[in-house]
């Protein structure tokens, strides 16, 4: 265990986080694993049946399992119904987020009130009539615009700019380059060109949502973009105006969805998944990784995919050219039914 | 109506605007809204005949309509052409871009001579040499490069980002996180190295131009990457090197066209639709959502797909494996239909 | 030739760069270009058999080619046997870097001691305990977290975001927006909610590395997501957490690489491709444009493809609702020739 490192007893982790301890509660952990790599003072955690051999061969100094798996370990262990959450909060407990800084840094713009607890980096821009809650973080380059409310506890990485009268709830977790509140796309034809349609829509975010480096939300044309509460959204995903993405929803990285989409609950969309515009899609929708939902969802659970996998580029060629002659087959098919029929008529 | 805001009457709307004003024209407008949802001083259109019955309960002050609905509606409303660009036009009335602040902040550096009318937010660095026209507003965290010119009346929200020697035009609209003129992907194979080809054209942006947030336009190898007039461009697309996209074409958010593509004038690329490198789409040339498009298109107007649209799970896996088997299914049928020819001839 | 432009003679070139000066080795040279837009002073190159004809025709005043076409241009001329990466590096010598500011700006937020070849632009933040290497550029409104290192020679154009403790090599060149470190899409499932699971591995980053604006490389969850040597990687790219990038790598623009993907040397992804999470892709893989991979690869250099290119729309719509039907289809053809098989047994 390196000098200094910051540690805690098993029987401290179970105090703080629950679970029942068996074998020596006194050995200190300081790090967080995997049964094939742990080693001394790291704990591991077995989340799935398929690594349950590993128990035996682990060098971990402790192991979190499931009752199913209690006695599967002959050293120290922490029992509790869902291993992978409770190793989630151990390695949160052994890696607190740094500070960094604490209060204003005198580069900072700010042009609103904020409580004290509020740290605001270098660099960083805090528009008029902000309302920040308690302890919230705003790193350096920031750009928070007028009339922005964001909740307590809610941390934002560097150079994420959210514009004017966004709301962002409590402990949300904005990535670097992210940016809310952009205009939604939208333009009405005129002869040739296009005259802009303003977007007076705000973003409002709900609480415990992550959002990932780069992603981009824009603001409702005449209602609100919103974003439910426990929403997890990975980097460079695009959720465009007036969409509604219910609680707890998660969206991978380079999803994308079009406007004015309606997500129920815990949905998800898997990397590079995209959603046309104006439909809704029912609570627990699984959209396939690299799949274009065009339709709506109205069965609660459904998982639509429609992606074709890679394979050989030769092979590929030869079935992409068996469908693009694919009607033409159909009707050879069905050509070919109908001379059968005649014949057996004759026969 | 919200105490002080900012409202017309339909009659000073239609002085401004055009249109003919039928019914009472003194009725103050303060918000834009849709038939559905518009209430007291409120204003909505109509630009799709498939809500026309919505003109018969809808609770708005006043209505927008084309001269074939004049009668379709019994209290205030104005006539025109375009319901749906004159609605864009009452919108932006009633909502004027917020100043937000004027003048060059003190937080900002910049190393060139700008007009007196051009504002510059905090932290916002501007380089040498860099000319901007009248009414230029560059939100904070904006770093333009040495010898950029910007056109009279655009708006780079925050954190935008311009390299050296790019050219935008008038009235841009540039939103956050944007990048113009990184290098463009150009490298020369060397045994199993890459060498860097320098990237030393530039991006030219023509007038009236919308760039979404996150958007990365490269600029050119030796040429330089166009965006022609009146383009329109979402969030997360990627132009790439010595693309020359023609005026009126509109992006779609995730949209990528690979490197020295030509669209003619009033293209369209859907959400995450692809251009493949090297090819020539004639005007008005489509690209459907998330489709690729491969080869060169001659003709003006067409409209390309490719995306299978999303079923189940369970059918696209089993699609998914017929269409990998597709040339034995089409051996398969060439073999019968051999057969039945034999059989016919021997009948 | 501009007053005061750059200007080498050939000789000058090849005295630097190599090669064999066939003509007269005096001219002087002040830009690159194409054989087919070379005029007075620029050199152009021939590197692709199929622009041969232009060696005829061009006025150039200098061509780099091949041995085999070395008597294909009477001018002058330069023989190497590599004229594309040879023209890159002449490119390069005509256009140098610009230096646009040199030390660091009063206005930057500098945490660490630096070495005095280092550059640092405006309104740039550096923590606390980064090393930079010599000669540095780090641009306006960059954000290097606490721990950072980067090798000598390396730039990070403007508003690049790097997260605490990563490692960036020598001689990267990162463009602006990218965002390098930030958390890994890491979350344990417990009822309806996802508790996060920290990430506290690190971004670890290779010498001679291009990482393209907007582009997203997270940390790892446990140990280090690795980028390669030599690695390019374009636009607005998404690398997941746990992604180890085998040297020489290149990404084209828009792709997405999922979690814990291990590729060997020399992959190449192709614009918008995509590979699925913990797979493993064999040293030389080739992933075409749009390509969904889904399973390892584990011989060298294969090429993989998967997506129907576009068709005009009509055509598409019918391919499509008969790829829908094809499992009937498939069964129509067994039936067909069961049906035979009985009528030639009775026959």
């Amino acid at each position: 265990m390196p000098v200094g490192a910051l540690s805690f007893s098993l029987a401290e982790i179970a105090a703080r986080l629950g679970g029942d301890v068996l074998g020596d509660g006194n050995i200190r952990i300081f790090r967080v694993s995997t049964l094939a790599t742990a080693g001394e003072g790291e704990i591991a955690f077995l989340a799935n049946r398929k690594y349950r051999s590993q128990l035996q061969t682990t060098r971990a100094a402790a192991v979190i399992v499931g009752p199913d798996a209690a006695d599967g370990f002959a050293g120290p262990r922490i029992v509790t119904g869902n291993p992978y959450a409770y190793y989630a909060r151990v390695a949160a407990l052994l890696n607190p987020p740094r500070a960094g800084f604490a209060g204003v840094h005198r580069s900072a713009v700010v042009d609103s009130t904020l409580p004290d607890s509020v740290s605001v980096g270098p660099q960083a821009c805090i528009g008029r009539d902000v309302v920040l809650g308690e302890n919230v973080v705003v790193h350096a380059g920031c750009v928070i615009g007028d009339g922005v409310h964001i909740g307590a506890g809610s941390v934002l990485y560097p150079n994420v700019t959210v514009y004017h009268d966004c709301r962002i709830g409590e402990r949300a977790i904005i990535h670097s380059g992210a940016v809310i509140g952009a205009d939604g796309f939208g333009f009405a034809p005129e002869g040739k060109t296009w005259v802009k349609i303003p977007q007076i829509g705000r973003v409002v975010i709900g609480d415990d949502v992550e959002i990932g480096a780069n992603t981009t939300v824009d603001r409702g044309a005449l209602e609100d973009t919103v974003i439910g509460n426990g929403c997890k959204i990975d980097n460079l995903v695009q959720i465009a105006h007036n969409c509604r993405i219910g609680d707890y929803s998660v969206l991978a990285g380079c999803a994308g969805v079009a406007g004015s989409v309606t997500m129920g609950e815990h949905c998800i969309v898997g990397g590079a998944g995209m959603v046309s515009g104006h439909i809704t899609l029912a609570a627990g929708t699984t959209i396939s990784a690299g799949t274009l939902a065009m339709k709506s969802v109205n069965e609660s659970g459904a998982r639509l995919s429609g992606v074709f996998p890679a394979e050989q580029h030769e092979d590929w060629v030869r079935n992409a050219a068996h469908i693009r002659r694919l009607a033409k087959l159909a009707e050879r098919v069905a050509e070919l039914e109908k001379k059968l029929k005649e014949n057996d008529t004759r026969g």
